[in-house]
This record gives C-alpha cells, structure tokens and sequence, in this order.
C-alpha cells in the first residue's frame, strides 16, 4: 500500500514539466533506426535550409544519435549546430579519443591502482598551482562537489557552507540543498548561508550606478556579513563555494575584485575555498586554464566536471595532500580512482588542449560571437544584456524596457533556433537567458551561421515580444546585421 | 591561513592508511609502458608457477594496465584470475562491447533524449516487474542510491531511513551518512535508524540456536521495532534500503522470510522499499536477474550499479510512475539521460546476459566453487563460514575455535594470493572476510586454480594462525584437498 503523492510542487525548472521515460505509454519510445554518422555535414551556408515540416518538431522531443565536431544529427536524420555540449570540449567523435577509447582493455579500476590513473594524476597536478597536488577521480560533477564539501566539513569540522543563490552544483541530495533546484523537500541540514549572485547586471548592485571597479568589492560585503554572523554565533567557517563563471544562472563572470575579497575574507576564518570548475575550467574561457586564475587567486579545492574526459563520466576533485589526509583517514582513496577508460580519455583531451591550437580558437571565434551577439542588444528591446568569456555566451531576454525576465521570449527563440538546426540552450532560474556553450572546437564557419540564425530569429520574435517601434535604416537594408557602433567593452554592453 | 587538521581518526577500512596520490613526494609513479594486452593468457596450470621475485610485490602497491576476460596484467608484465572486478560482468576486453563502445559518435546526452537512452530504458523495465518503469540513469552507485534516498523522502516527506548497521551504499556525503564508514564527521542530518545484520553466523540469532526457518523473521523484528518506535513519537517512515547480499559486511546473503516481513511492515507505514541491487543484481546469483527475486517481494524502488556497463560508468534507478513524477517535479528529469556511450555499452551486457550462457556459467563455476571452499572450513581452524551463492562467495576468517574476526590472516591470505597471482577481495567490517566476486565468466580451469591456490594459501597460513592441532589422514595425502563429507548445504555449512 503507497500513500497518494503529495501535492506537487511548482516546478522550479523549464524541463520538468517532461515526463519520466515510461515505455509502457509512450508511443514516443519507437526509435527508428540511426543515420550512418559518415554522412554528417552540418550546413553552416548562409541560404539558411530547413528541411520542409522540421518547424513541427518540438526541441522538448527531439531525440539525438550520433555526432561530429560540434554537430549532431537528431534520429530523424536533421543536422544541428550543437551549442549546448559544454562538457564535450574536443567535439563528438573525436578521432583520437575514439582511438584511445578502443585501446582500453580493462573494464574497471579492480579496486586498485591504475596506469591510465596514476599518469593523469601527474598531468593534471602540472596544471594546477601548489599546493593542489592530490588527485580524487569521480563519476560527474555531483560527486566531485560532493565530495569537496565532504572534504571540506572534515577538515574544519563544520558543516557551514557559504554560497551563491540560485548556483547549480549537482544533483546528489547535499548539493541539490546548497543548488539552484533545492526546495523544502531536500531539509535544511547542512548550514547553509546564502549570498546574493554577484550580478552587475540584474543584482541589487548594478553597472551605471555604481563605480564599474567597486562592484566585486561592494558584494564581498555579504559574504564578509555571514562570516561575521556565523563567527558572532560561536559557530564556525566551513566551505564557501562558486562558479567563477555561473552557469546555471545565466553565465555570470564574477566581478573584478569579488573573488579577491572573498577569499581573503573565508581565509581569515580558516574556512575552505572550493571552485567549481566544472564550466569555466580547461580552457571554455580562451584565455585560462582555471576560471580562477583570472582573478589571481588560489582555491584550497578545486572541483573539475565532465569536460575532462570530453563528457565521459570522469570528473575530479584536486586539492592539497593536508586536506586530502584528513578525508582519506575516514573513507577509503580507493573509491576515488576513476575507470581507466574515462582516464585515457582524459589523457588524451589534456594533450589535445595543449597540443593542438584549440584555445586559439575558442579566443577568435568566442570574440567574433560576442561582438555579433552583442549588437542585438542595441537592436531589439526584449534583448538585455549580452554576455560572455570565450565560448560562454548569453543572451538575456527581458520585457521591453525592463530587465524583467521573458521567460517565453527565451522559449520562443530556443524552439526557432532549434527549426533553424542550431540547439541552444536555456538559463538563469527563470529560465530566460539564451546560452551558448558549444565544444571548443566550434569553427568561425558555423559561429558565422549562428550567428545569422540567431539574427533571423530575434527578427520572428521582434513581432511577437519587441514594443512597436520606428524601424532604423539599418533594418530596410538587406545585411540582416545593424552598421551602429560596436561597444569596445561588448561583454558590459547594455541597453 | 588554513588550520591545523583535527586529530586523525581511526581509519575505519583497511585501505585508508593508503595515502592519496602524491606525484611531487611518490616515486612510485614513474610508470613502465603497459606490455601488449594481446599477450595476456593467465596461468591456470596446477603447477602454481610463480615468477621469481613475485612474493615481494605488495598488493597495495600493484598497478594494473589492462585485461581480458578474468585476467588482469600488472605494469610489470604478471598475469592475475580477478576475483574483485565485480562490476565487470561480462569480462575485460569484451569484443562485443568494444565494437558497440567504437560505434558510438555522440559523446554526451546534449541534454536530450538520445536513442540509446530509450532503447536501454525498454529493455531495463522488461527486466523488472510491474511497476517499475520509470528509469533514471547516473552515473555510480553512489548516485543511484542517493537519487532513490532523495525520491523517497520527496514522495514520503520523511527523511527518516532505516538501513543495516555496517552496510555501504555508496560515497556521496548522504550515502556516507547510512553507510559502513559513516563517522560522526558527516553528520547526522538523514534521521537514521539502523538495525542489525541478520547474520546467522556471526550475529544475535544464529543457526544452530534457534531453528533456520525462524531467524529471518526474528530478525526482521528490528526493523517492526523502529518503525513502531517512528511512529509512535508521532513521526512518519521514510525509506527501507539493504542489499539482497551484504556485499561489503561479509557477502551475508538474507536469511528466507526477512524481507517478506520486513516489506510487508514497511509498507503497512507507507515506508519505500528500496532494493539496492548494485551487487546481487543482473545475474551475480546465477539464479535470478535480481537479488530480491529470490524472496518473492517487489520493492517501489531498485537502484542498479556500474555492472550494468560492465564497469562503466552508468547506474541505474527504476521506480513507479508515482515515485517518479514526484521526484521530477523538483529535478529535471533531464539531468538523468545517462551518457550514449555507456547506455551502449549497457545494451549490450543486457543482450549478452540474454543470449550467452553466462547465468547457467555462474550457476556451474560458483557451485563448484563454493563446494571446494567449503571444505577449508572443516579443515582449517580459522576459517569460520564458508558462504555464498552464485559467484559471490567469502570465507570468513576467525581466531581458532571463535568467531572473532581474524583481521591479520585474512591480510595473510589475501597477500599470499596475490603472490600466487589471484586477486580477491577483503570484506566485513573488521576486513577479516575473504571476499570472491569475479566477473561472471570466470572460467571452471580458472576457478579450479582459485581453488587449488587457496588450498596452498590456506596451509600456509595455518602456520601461522592454525591451532596446533593433529595431522588427519586426509592432510598427509598428496592431494590438497581433504576427502571428507560434503555437506548437501554448503552456504550453511559452519565449523
């Protein structure tokens, strides 16, 4: 005898809504048979093909086989330029990871050490500075934030964490409680403090009316209050814990200073600095291997996601060999080798990122996105801010002249650009920001396309969400592209 | 400024005192190349050979490069018969899985639903009973059984779970918290309640003392207890979650009628019943698909571990609609496509486990396997219970003429055969049980080496740990085996 469920709750997330799989009801569940990849090209012209009927496919039931670069073909045989892959950093198909993968002859860690593990220890160790040097191989980002603030509370033994509203660090129980998603459902049990998203564009400390260069510091101010709070209650530090880009809550590069400040602050309370690299890592801003490392900082853990094998289920948390002590007193290291498949994955994705010109590419055609994506801002008033690092891009869609979320906007210009063969993606936690995160290897020719299609589509959406208005010369001319002035800060480009 | 560590504590698990990976400080890294996996043919000669030298190489410090089938090759070029690669179903080297894994393009779920995702999704539920239906998939079992904990507390409302005492369901910091290593590091946020082993061995009611038909509902009398004592303080039932087999306490297999009556109570509180299959399930009885099968009760939740993929990263939770729809109310469902290569991999264990005979190989090989180990239990006086059922077998080692767990003759034993080039396992609280979950196509030459090794072992040890004792007639034969009695129960056979 099970009880009724109980009232359901408001989904937090666009995509709940989307029944589970339940093959008993769901005549969707006939897959037809998989397109050879050989014959994979995706169309990057400027003609703008669909294929006749495509517009009827819904993105919520689309359903992919198989993969190229940074194309992917859905079971109906249609191409797609893929924005949303962040973790398959290299692109689908990779040929030597393919290669690679097939070398591999043993199936498990046996519960003991492994060449594959041990050499991509030493590897990733070389790319961090001291004193992160002990190496932890888990399955996906979930488990590796886990585990840090497991790690975390052990050394301190507190289980305070300090961190962003509305962040996204998984989905095991303890992370969906300190996440975006988290709910009364999940308790209250680990103390959680949060911080307003440092948000210069949306937050309570915005850009214009504020000294672009005292934003980061301005909000340190809460993360300095908690500590306070918590340190004036007699309780105790434990982790604080970001993004140094925000994902999840629509791509938000920290502020100048913010990390800075912060740090210094939880250091000075002896609490434990966790990065979640997960986005921001192994090279999706173009400049820097770690998101960090912009702002001059030095984390005590660092937590690495699915990129690292290329969207292998391997991700990682690295930190120094004093708190890896304290962790490895009570659970076994054993547990934390990863497969050795993942790891020669691994390998060869931290070879081919420093061996091939992949972040060259990421910088030049991030850049050229950016300055594209960036002049819609100027051209239609339901789109925000532009923003972006590298090949993290965002568009963020609002209610004209407001910067009030328009979260059916979003919607609209997600389904179009997916009839125009281009999947993007949906963020912030009104799920209202368009997102680009495409593998690294995106080629000028399909960021060109994109960036046409993208064009096209905030046309179609003008009628429906953009405030009637006077059409500039620039509009009747043929160039679906504006000739206005393009901002030389186009990622603090506004309205 | 970080903080001294707290005082270390006890390491729990016998691995612990292992430290992390250090590359700066740990000359054991420097790693030979891994010799050709096409050489690798394992000994299963009964001349026991052993390469001069072998007898110094410590098992915790052995690195292992690649297999095939239930062999294992160290970096130093050594053959080993695996019998920890519990995951790894199928074997190393699968060729059919190896063919799938080089097939697959697409190297992430993109988000979407992708036809291997739904494919497996089918053949997963045709597996399990109505109605059980809705797949989730992870990436570990550690994500699995803190998804399933997460779906019964969202559906419940109560996070109260009651689990075995020195069970082990995973690494995630809730899973932590009901597990064997839990520590008062983590916490006790999770309302915990735990309830005895029904070990008939080693535990308050055994065999021998009260009559056999009657100890798993004795046992289940625990578990009656809590949930009067929850509900009589006016709070609700959460979760019940065990392992059909106890893998880590000791491979202990539920006594006949525990879970028939622990299930019915549990229910009749409108608890959830979670069956974490990770060890007993997709066929490591030989006789069922699933470890609850065998006492004829059908749990609202399963969650399956990386066997699934032979070894891969991919786990799996199946539960109702119900439960399912509660659960992706708050968390997008998503976030649970599993990733097309693994989902591959897992197609194609689940065809094999069809069409090959592998079941009727673990019925044969663990039958013959368990009737040559159960002997040493009579022969020698440190070996307790002999036990298992399928390929999941453990000799529990005791001081002579006890059933105090001998912790330093299983380390004995378990390093003497490495020597002898078999891996096996250390399991039970105390690390004194010798724990045997090969891959489920160990061979009968290979078993009969395992045996044939653990005789010699044995004998060896018995000079150091046996209680002086007169030589039988059996013991001065060539032959290594005694001829005596064979009990018709085996699994129950005791000293």
């Amino acid at each position: 005898m099970l009880p009724e469920p109980m009232d359901s709750t408001t989904p937090i997330s666009g995509h709940c809504s989307v029944n589970v799989v339940n093959v008993e009801e769901d005549p969707s569940f006939v897959i037809p048979p998989s397109p050879s990849p050989t014959t994979i090209k995706a169309s990057t012209s400027h003609e703008s093909p669909r294929s006749p009927g495509l517009r009827s496919v819904d993105i919520r039931k689309a359903s992919f086989g198989s993969g190229k670069g940074c194309v992917i073909q859905s079971t109906s045989g249609v191409q797609y330029i893929d924005c949303v892959s962040k973790d398959v950093l290299l692109g689908h198909a990779n040929l030597k990871i393919m290669e690679t993968t097939n070398q591999q002859t043993l199936s498990s860690n046996v519960g003991l050490l492994h060449t594959n593990t041990a050499e991509l220890t030493r590897r990733l160790v070389s790319l961090l500075p001291a004193p992160l040097t002990a190496c932890f191989f888990v399955n996906s980002y979930s488990e590796a934030n886990d585990l840090a603030l497991t790690m975390a509370a052990c050394y301190t033994g507190s289980e305070e964490v300090i961190c962003l509203e509305k962040a996204d660090h998984g989905k095991t129980s303890t992370c969906l409680k300190i996440s975006r998603d988290r709910s009364p459902h999940f308790g209250k049990c680990r103390v959680l403090n949060t911080v307003p998203i440092p948000d210069s564009y949306r937050g309570k400390i915005r850009e214009g009316e504020f000294p672009v260069d005292d934003i980061g510091w301005m909000y340190s101010g809460d993360v300095k209050e908690v500590c306070h709070n918590i340190v004036s209650e007699s309780r105790k530090v434990g982790a604080f814990i970001c993004e140094p880009i925000i994902h999840q809550a629509g791509h938000i590069s920290l502020p100048d200073r913010y990390l800075t400040e912060v740090y210094r602050c939880v250091q000075s309370h002896q609490g434990i600095l966790i990065s979640d690299e997960t986005y921001s890592g192994l090279g999706r801003t173009g400049d820097f291997t770690w998101g960090f490392q912009k702002y001059d900082v030095i984390p005590d853990i660092v937590t690495i996601g699915k990129g690292l094998a290329n969207g292998h289920p391997l991700a990682a948390v690295v930190t120094s060999k004093e708190i890896a002590k304290k962790i490895t007193s009570i659970v076994s290291y054993y547990n934390f080798l990863g497969d050795p498949i993942s790891c020669a994955i691994a390998l060869s994705v931290l070879e081919q990122l420093d061996e091939t010109k992949v972040l060259e590419n990421v910088r030049k055609v991030g850049k050229y996105l950016l300055l594209k994506l960036s002049q819609f801002s100027e051209r239609f008033d339901f789109v925000g801010q532009v923003r972006g690092q590298g090949l993290s891009l965002a568009l963020d869609l609002v209610h004209s002249d407001s910067r009030e979320p328009n979260t059916v906007a979003a919607q609209f210009v997600r389904q179009k650009m997916f009839e125009r063969q281009v999947v993007v993606e949906l963020s912030g936690f009104h799920r209202s920001i368009i997102g680009l995160s495409p593998p690294l290897v995106l080629t000028m020719q399909e960021a060109m396309s994109v960036a046409l299609k993208m064009s096209e589509v905030l046309q179609e959406a003008e009628k429906v969400f953009g405030r009637k208005r006077q059409k500039s010369d620039d509009e009747n001319t043929d160039d679906c592209f504006p000739k206005g002035h393009i901002s030389n800060h186009p990622k603090r480009m506004r309205r």
